[in-house]
């Protein structure tokens, strides 16, 4: 079984208002040292070792299905469990 | 600076729905060898180093503002850049 890890995140050109809010709302609660904050979406993926090439798959999938390639990039780890 | 990534995912225990629909949708799409798909939160943070005990804060912030304790477990990695 493979093992993956998707982090999808806003492009750095794409505003992110939700993590700015969060920040915000971090400040007001007393944390002045948090400088910034970024909200993504995170996955976990458990893939059979059947599967011909686990990295082409994971890219296909975050292309078509968990990313919104215009405004998100993503990045991925593949472990072998 | 500090640089912390923050992940949220449902406890093992709480049904993931939107995990389930994901993985419905990767397997329709031809992708059978995806087993399980788990869906979470995401958060980038940028933390100054004049921050007292930074462990501490991050877990609070996680504590009081980014998991639904009762549903959702969190983890954390801390580096310094």
């Amino acid at each position: 079984m493979y093992q993956v890890e998707i982090f999808v995140t806003y492009k750095e050109s794409i505003l992110d208002p939700q993590g700015e809010a969060i920040q915000e709302a971090v400040n007001q609660m007393g944390y002045r040292e948090v400088e910034s904050v970024r909200q993504g979406k995170y996955f976990e993926l458990e893939i059979s070792k059947d599967v011909a090439d686990v990295q082409a798959t994971v890219e296909a999938i975050c292309d078509k299905l968990l990313a919104n390639v215009t405004m998100e990039a993503y990045r991925y780890t593949i472990k072998e469990a």
